[in-house]
Parts: C-alpha cells; structure tokens; sequence
C-alpha cells in the first residue's frame, strides 16, 4: 500500500543549475528485498548536486544518500538481522557478489554505477503537479535508497544498522552523513591511504571529506597535517580539528603549492597527498608535492586527464591511488567513527548544520559560499 | 699502488650507437672507504646501453654494474665484516642515511642518481692511447662499482657478501646479475608488488627483469600469469619458466592487447601489470588491462609522458607505481633469490649466456636480437 510522504524532488536543470523542489508525493509499497525506512535526516552531498546540474540524469527523481532513519518495514527476504524500528544509517548500495564486493571492497562493486546511479527504482515515487491535478513518476533508487524524503524505500545493501550504537534521535540526525562524506575523508586517510605516524599528510580541500580526512589523520598521529583551501574559515577550522600547519592557496609566499606543502613537511614534501578538489592544476601540485615514495589519491571527481612525466613518477617511486569512499567497509567504518566520536576525537558536529526540508535553497546556497561544511536535511 | 687490468671502456658514441672497447688500463689505489675486487663476471644490462648511447654522459668511463668477484683488498674505513678473498656480488649504491634508505628501501636513495650515475670516481683508471704512448683518464664510479673489467674499485654500499652461500667460482659467475637485473624482476613481483596466489599478473615484455619477474610470480603461485612479448623464443622459455599464458604481441586475435590479456585472466583484467617496455602505446594498453583495484608498475624507463583519465582510474581503484630494483634491500633479496635457485625455482641459468671480454661486441648484437637474455662477460 502507497503511503503520503515529503520529499525534495530534482527536476530537469537549466543551466546547468539544478532544481530541487519539497513536493508531496506518495510512495510505493516495498518489495521483498526492500526495506521502508522513517527518515530522520539526510546529509547533502556534492555528488547530489553534480547529478542534479547534468542534463542527462534522470528527472524528476529524488536524490540524497546519506541518510539516517529508523526501519518501517522490513521486506520478507531482508537477511540482515534488523527490527522495526531499529535505528539505521544508510550507505552506498553495492552487490555482495562481484570479486570487489566478496574480496572486502564494496566501494569497487562491479555493479556500483548500475546500483548506486543507474537504476531508478520501480516507480517509486507518485507526484501530484502543481494546478494540473495530473499525477507523475518521480524516480528513486539512488544509491539505492533516495533519502531526500521522509521515507525511503531502501536495499538491503545500503543499510547499517546502529542500534545499540546510537542514544538518541538527536545522534542520529547527527550521524546521517557518516555512511558517505564522513566516511570517505577518514577512510582514505586511515584505510586506503594507511596512513601511520610517520606520515605528513597533505590533505587539499577542506569539505566534508578533507575535514574528516584531518580528523583521522590527527587520531593516528601522523608527525605533519597540512591542511589546504582557499577560505579562510575553514583553514582555522582544520587547526582546530589538528592540522599542523594550513595553507591559504589564495596568499601564497612561495612560487608553488608544491613548495608551500615541502616547506611545511621538514622539505620533503607530503608522504600522503589527498586532492578532494578534483582541479586538474591542483592535482599537478599534488602529485609534485608528494615525496619521494609518497602516495598521492584521487579522491575529488575530474573530468580531465591527468599528463604524468613517467621517468620521474618511477624514479621517485611514487604511487598514484585512485579511490572511492575511502575504501572501507560501511558497517565497520561507521561502528569505528562513532566509537571516534563518543571519544571527543571525531567532532563532526563542528562541520554540520541543519536545516528544514523547505529551506534545502539555502542550504545550497550556504554549501556553496562555504558558510556551511555539512548541511542536514531533518525530516 | 695502481695495478693493471683489462676493461671495457666506453667512449663517445656516434650516431647513439655504444663505442665499447677493451683496453689495458691501470688502476688506482683504493682510498679508505672502499675495496677493490677482483671482478670474475659481470651482466650487462640494458642501462649500460642506455647510458653508453647518450652524447652527454661521462666519456671514457668503465661502466658495468652486475659485477660478482672476490674481495682483493680491503679499505680502512669500511665496516662490513668482510675478509679477502670473500666473493661478493655487486649491486646499487646508496647512501645509508636518507629519509629512503633509513627506512629500508636503498632503491630511492636521496643521492641514487649521484651515487650511481654522476660520480665519475676520482681518476679511477689511467689508459694509454693506441699509438700516441699518451695516457689519459678513464672514469669509474658507475653504480660506486664500474664492474665491466678485471679489477673494480668498489663502494661499501654496493657490496653484498655471500661468503658461506656461494660454493664456487661458476657459481659467482652466474650470480653477477643478481644484484641488479634479476632482483628486478623478482622483486617488482614479490615485494613492490607484493603478488598474492589470488594475483593474475600481467608481465609485458621478456627480456632477463621479466623473466624473473615471471618466475617470482610462480613462486608466489600466482593464479594467472600472462607472459607477453614480440619474440617466440622468450614466449616460449617464459612458459617453461611458469608462464601460465603467453601473448606475442604481433599475433593477437583479438582488438587489443588489454583485450587478449582479460581473455587469459577470466575477463577481469590483470590484478598486478608490470611493463618492463618503456613504450608509451603498450603502457596504455597496460593501464587498460589492468583490473578493477589492480596495480600497474611502471617498471621500463619511458622518457614519455602518460595521460590518464581520472575518472576511470579512480572509480575503478586503481594504482600506479613507479620502481626501481623491485624495492628490494639487495642484501637480503639476493640471499633470498639464492636460495630460491637452490631449490630449483629459480632457474636464471636458462637466462644466461656467457662470453669472452673480448667478444662485447657479439654479446650486444646477440642481446640486441633477442638471441640472449641475459650477456655475463668472464673475466
């Protein structure tokens, strides 16, 4: 049975800008290997707003994937051990079945952009149009689960369940990002980049993702943090959450980034470079500033190619990473940033803020003035 | 007190071809922080070429630096515990002290370039020209060994002892390249690489590192191990040598050579690509075969730049590294490659042929056609 429900709709952009819009709509009844989930919050990611700016995504359909909620309703061939009512965050939806996905590395699933982009779900959603009485379809089905609402029909994939983890529902409007942003920034630092003490860690960008990637990086100690951006908020921001050193790119004293991050890094350069920019002359100076036998990721998300001087990558013995989600594996990331978290030393309620479904503008609007790190949809 | 030896001294080339030719020559007195060895074998390499054929490197100089020999003297600051007459094998030079080899990887020594490839030697060799009773100086100082002639000049950093683990002098002759080529290859597999039984790894082209890269990989009992080279004959000993597939690049029935190599890997792509080529169209092929989560090493020198996609690379997880001698600490890998030929599974005798000093001219042209794999001059 279809149920009444909100939920913030991305229709066609135009010019290039998307156009969200909190509608009323009813969504359908579950599948089998489904789950209905009550939404709580949702963090906004900028993976929804690059789908929502593209022509060729599919419209109208509801976004968001990084969601928190408490199970509804469980599908009858739901396997995990979950309850109504249970508490659950909500991650990226993957196979459990490819060699990525049986070998620990859900992130590289073979079937991630079929599940996580492609699939818009069984006509999940029923809008009403506004003045013409004329129902629609709005798509769902992203990153299986669509929790830009205030229910979500969501895979069984997606869903880590926190209960016994989380104390309140205040936590866990609080935790809704940690199955993505959070995740990723930290993830990279500590699993995919194994990041150990004697590290100096560049991290360039300061979002939800480099912040969190200062966090991890400043738990496990690493001798240099230099953290990287061009606002000044939030340079004294990553202080605060353990950068050794920051670096304004805009106020530059040396002729290069390179030479900024080697001068804070006792000359060497960084033994870990993580670009969340996805700016092709900034992953330039990544990959230069990174040392001899550094690790350099790709983490922001670049259209371009990227020219490597191989006779120089190879002697330095460089390593270019590409990555996804920090490589973890959500249900035991999650459990360790929150034990992080209750320990004072993963403070992500300094990098949110939230806002009401209706004001999802001016959480697009303050995302991108920078004014806000995180922004949270409470439902 | 100089002494007299032969050597293969290489002078200008013209037209970029190598001018090596054997001379009588005399050689200084070590100073204290070296030994002199009398040189039994050396592997030539295809650095030796590389360097011989540039216009702007140092000229007349010994070059050579697969050497294996017996200690004739000893200097007075050395602190290896070494006897005279301990036979040894030569390999890289490093400086003991940089962040690269205080921490256990020698290959990416801070001063590599100075220590093996700029330090001419202080007026290591006088030679007399032919006809003009004239003498002049003759360069050493290649790799802190210059190891093609009777008697070498050698820096403490390149020795490796194998006292007690070399049972006679045949057996020194054929160990010459262990400190160089054949760690190469081995090491690239089993340490940088760090190949696993669940590893399908991909060795593009067959000359002595990747042959050895191939035989390291059937140690480690890698799953899939696709050999791929231009020449029948080195296809043909790679299967013999544990091939468990092998590609002739002139051959292929399928669109590509990234195509050909999944064919042979279950469709996935090679999870460990080594290109020991150096050239630019099969190192994109060798990107492109490369799996989900696979690692490519960029093992051959490539005066190129590579242009890569960011998008694929990182959603697929991939890495890219660069290599020199495998990562390995000579030291320990070739105790480790000995015993490895000891039990048989390490055969290199089936990579050698061995000539005369006077025959380097036959020794280049043969390994110029693929006739040898791997040359070692006698002395």
């Amino acid at each position: 049975m279809s149920q009444s429900c909100r939920a913030i709709v991305a229709y066609q952009p135009s010019n290039k800008q998307p156009d969200f819009r909190l509608e009323d709509v009813s969504i359908r009844d579950i599948e089998p290997d489904e789950c209905l989930v009550d939404i709580v919050a949702t963090g906004v990611c900028h993976t929804d707003l690059g789908v929502a700016s593209r022509p060729d995504s599919i419209y109208p359909r509801v976004l968001g994937h990084e969601g928190s909620g408490y199970i509804r309703k469980i599908g009858s061939k739901i396997s995990l051990n979950l309850q109504e009512g249970d508490p659950v965050l909500l991650s990226i939806a993957f196979c459990n079945n490819c060699p990525s996905c049986q070998s620990g590395h859900p992130s590289y699933c073979y079937s991630a952009y079929a599940l996580n982009f492609a699939n818009p779900g069984r006509d999940t959603y029923q809008a009403r149009s506004v003045g013409t009485e004329q129902d629609f379809v709005v798509a769902g089905g992203f990153f299986g689960q669509s929790s830009l609402g205030s229910l979500a029909i969501v895979k069984e994939s997606c869903i880590v369940s926190v209960a016994g983890a989380v104390k309140s529902r205040s936590e866990l409007q609080l935790f809704a990002p940690l199955g993505c942003g959070f995740q990723t920034g930290a993830g990279t630092v500590s699993k995919l980049g194994k990041a150990q003490p004697g590290d100096s860690v560049a991290i360039i960008g300061l979002g939800g993702v480099g912040l969190s990637a200062v966090m991890a990086a400043r738990i496990i100690g690493c001798k240099h943090i230099v953290a990287v951006d061009r606002i000044h908020d939030r340079l004294a921001l990553a202080k605060e959450l353990g950068a050794t050193d920051v670096i304004h790119t805009g106020k530059l004293d040396t002729a290069s980034l390179a030479e900024a991050v080697r001068n804070a890094t006792d000359g060497l350069g960084s033994s870990l470079t993580i670009d969340t920019t996805g700016v092709l002359s900034i992953i330039r100076e990544a990959l230069e500033m990174t040392s001899i036998l550094g690790r350099m990721v790709l983490l922001g998300m670049s259209k371009e190619s990227i020219d490597i001087d191989m006779t120089k990558f190879k002697l330095a013995g460089k390593t270019l990473l590409g990555s996804v989600q920090g490589d973890v594996i959500p249900s035991q990331y999650i459990a360790q940033m929150i034990e992080w978290y209750r320990a004072g030393r993963f403070p992500i309620d300094k990098l949110v803020r939230f806002y009401k479904p209706e004001d999802i503008g001016p959480a697009l609007h303050d995302m991108g003035t920078g004014q806000t790190v995180k922004p949270i949809i409470l439902w």
